[in-house]
C-alpha cells in the first residue's frame, strides 16, 4: 500500500542528502525513482539536488504550473517505483491533492522533503496540505547552537540582525538564516557557533 | 524541557478517552493537570470532557477570545504540571503562539487533541498551527471500514448519502460522520459496516 | 497490509486502557477485536482487562502452552478484524514468532502492549522479541514525580525502599513499582508526589 | 535535556550515510561529534565509516574491551557535543548501560545506528538492549523488491541460495544479504530486482 510521505526540517538539516540517500536504496534494487525539486531554488543550478556533503544529482523541476497527473508520471518514468520531491515547501495545495491522489488512486509512493515554517513561523502552502494529508510525518532532526532541537528558521540581515518582518521567499545562502530551538526563535537569541559545554572527568583526572 | 505536543486523529478515534487517560496520570502522581475543551462542542454540555466508554471531566472551556498567558494560567491553576486541551483544532492561531511561548519560554508542557481536516481535507486553523509549531506530533490510530488506517472524515446527509461541501464546521454525532482511509475518502466508498473478511483454518479444519 | 504494533511504556501508564478505547474502534465499526492477556496476572480476577479508570472487559488468556497458530483464531473468532494483546511482556520467543507469522503470512494485524523493562532495566522475553520483530513500535508516554518522560519502574519493597535485586516477575499493585525517567532511575531518587512547581504570573499580580 | 537515540534499520538503508549529515550538522556549527564505529566491522579498512554514495570519514573504534566511561569521552574530546556510533548492534549489554549512563547522568547525547535483527530474525545484543533502554527508537526506512519495507535481513550463500542457520556475525559485502519485507522474509521469497510495475497513462494516452 503506497503512502505519502512528509519529512521536515529546519534549513541545512540535511534534507537533500537524505533524499539522495533514499533514492539511491531504489536504483540499487534496479528500481527506478523519480526526482523532483523546485525551480524557484537556483542555489546549485536548476534542475539539480544538491548536499553539502559533495553529491549531487539531476532532478526534473516543478513550478506553479506542473501539473503532477498520471499523463506527466507515465511521460517521465513509466516504471516508476518512487516519486522524491525536494523544497516541497513550494507546492501549492492543488499539487498536494494531485500527490495525494497519486498515492491514493493510482499506488506511486511518494515521499516528500522540505522546510516546515518560514522565519516568522509561518508554514508555506506545500507544508501546510502536506502536513493536513500526509499518511507520515517525519521531523528530521537537526541542533540549535544552544544543544537544543532546531525547529525554526531565523532570518539574519547582512549585519548579521535577525529580521522578523518581509517577504516568505528569499532564496539565499545558509549565510541569511540559522536554524534554532523554539526557545531561541522566540526570545530571538543566536548562539550559533558555541562549542560543547566541556566534560571534566570525575576526580580531578 | 518542556514540549508542545499536537495528538491527531479522525473523528471517533478515541482521543478524548485518550486524553483523560494521559491526565489521568499527573492526578495518580499528585500533580495537577489543567483541561481545556472548546465551547463550541456542546454535544455533552459545556466544558464537559466525554468517552464513548463512560468516562467524564469537568474541563474549562475556551472560545475566540480567550488569551491563554501566564495570568489565565495562574488564575486557574498556579501548580500546574500540563495543559491539556481537546478539540484543539478550534484553536486560532494567535492561540496556538500563545501556548508554544507558554511551553517554551514558560516551561508549561501543553498536549493537543484534535482532528486534522475536516471533511474537504481542509485543514483547520487550530490543526494547521499545530501542525506547524508543535514539537512532537503524533498520529492517534483509527480503523476504516476497509481495514485500512482511517485519516479522513467524510460527512454523510441524513440519507446516508455523502457530502462534498458545505461549511467546516457543524457539530453533530457520529452519524453525520465516518472516519475513512485516504482510498476510500478519494473514491467516496463508504464500508462502514464490514465484519472482518473471515479467516479459514488451514486443511479444512 | 497488516501490522504487527508494539506499544510499550511503564507501569501506570494506562496501556490498558488505550487498548480497550483501540478495541472499541472495531466493535463500533462492527468488526470483530480479539482480546487476550495474561493468565498470569490476577489482579483483577483472571481474563479481565481493567482500567484504573473503571472499565473492564472479558479477554482470553494466554500462558506459557498457548500456540497463536491460525487454528486458535478460528476457534474463537473466524471474522476477527484485529488481535489485541495486553501484558504482552510475558510472551514467549516462540509466541512473538507465530503471531509475526499471523500478522505477515495470514495478514491478522496483531497489536500488543506491554512493559519493555524490568525494574533492573532488563527486557522481558515478550518485550525483547516484540521491540526486534515489530513492524511499528511506539512508546505510550507517562511521566515521572520529576516532570520527566517516566521509561523505567523502580521495584519498592514494604518499607518503601528501592530493591535492585530480585526475580524478574512479582506481580503486584501500583504500591510496589513506581514509574520513573532515566534519570531518577539511575541515581535512584523516588519523587514520587512533587507538585507542580508553581508559577508566578509577571509584574506581580 | 540529552537523550539516547537508537537509529535502526535493514542492511543497505544507508544508515552510515545518515550518520554522516547528522555530525556535519554540528560541525557547521562549530559544535564537536565524537564518531566510533565497529572495530569487526573492516570492509572499507579499519576505524573508518563509509557511504555507498562516495563520502568517508575517520572513526574512533570500538570492541568488547572498550569501556564507555567519561574518561574515555574527556580523554578523546573533552568538548563533545554529541556522542555517535556505527555499527551499534555489536555493543554489549554493558556498552548499552555505559552510554545509558552518561547520556542521564553526564548529560552527553549519544547517537546509535545499527541493524535491528540477524539473518535468522534474532536480535544482536546491542540492538537488543538498545530497543530496551534507547529514549527514542527509529526506523531507517528501505525497500523491499516487493515494494514493501524491508525489516528483515536474508543471508544467501555464493550460489544464491537463501541461508537460514549459521554464526549470527560474518561480515561482508552486500552482496551476501538481501533487505527484505516481512513477508518475503517468512516465505523465503528473493525479490532482489524487480523494476516497478510499470504504469499506464489513462484512456490509451
Amino acid at each position: 500500500m503506497a503512502n505519502l510521505y512528509f519529512r521536515y526540517a529546519a534549513m541545512n538539516a540535511g534534507k537533500s542528502g537524505i533524499l539522495l540517500l533514499a533514492a539511491h536504496n531504489y536504483v540499487e534494487r534496479g528500481m527506478v525513482p523519480l526526482l523532483f525539486t523546485a525551480e524557484i531554488d537556483t542555489r546549485y543550478g536548476q534542475g539539480v539536488i544538491t548536499t553539502r556533503l559533495g553529491i549531487q544529482r539531476e532532478a526534473n523541476t516543478f513550478n506553479a504550473s506542473t501539473v503532477f497527473d498520471l499523463d506527466l508520471i507515465v511521460k517521465l518514468a513509466p516504471n516508476v517505483a518512487c516519486i522524491f520531491i525536494d523544497e516541497a515547501q513550494f507546492l501549492s495545495r492543488e499539487q498536494v491533492l494531485q500527490l495525494h491522489h497519486l498515492v491514493h488512486v493510482h499506488g506511486v509512493p511518494v515521499i516528500c522533503y522540505g522546510l516546515r515554517t518560514d522565519f516568522r513561523g509561518e508554514p508555506f502552502p506545500g507544508s501546510t496540505y502536506l502536513l493536513a494529508l500526509a499518511d507520515e510525518i517525519e521531523e528530521l532532526p537537526t541542533i540549535c547552537g544552544c544543544g537544543g532541537k532546531a525547529r525554526h528558521n531565523m532570518r539574519i540581515d547582512e549585519h548579521g540582525k535577525r529580521v522578523t518582518e518581509g517577504k516568505q521567499i528569499e532564496i539565499g545562502g545558509n549565510d541569511r538564516y540559522l536554524a534554532v530551538c523554539p526557545k531561541c526563535w522566540h526570545l530571538g537569541v543566536q548562539t550559533s557557533r558555541r562549542p560543547g559545554k566541556g566534560l571534566v572527568a570525575p576526580e580531578g583526572r
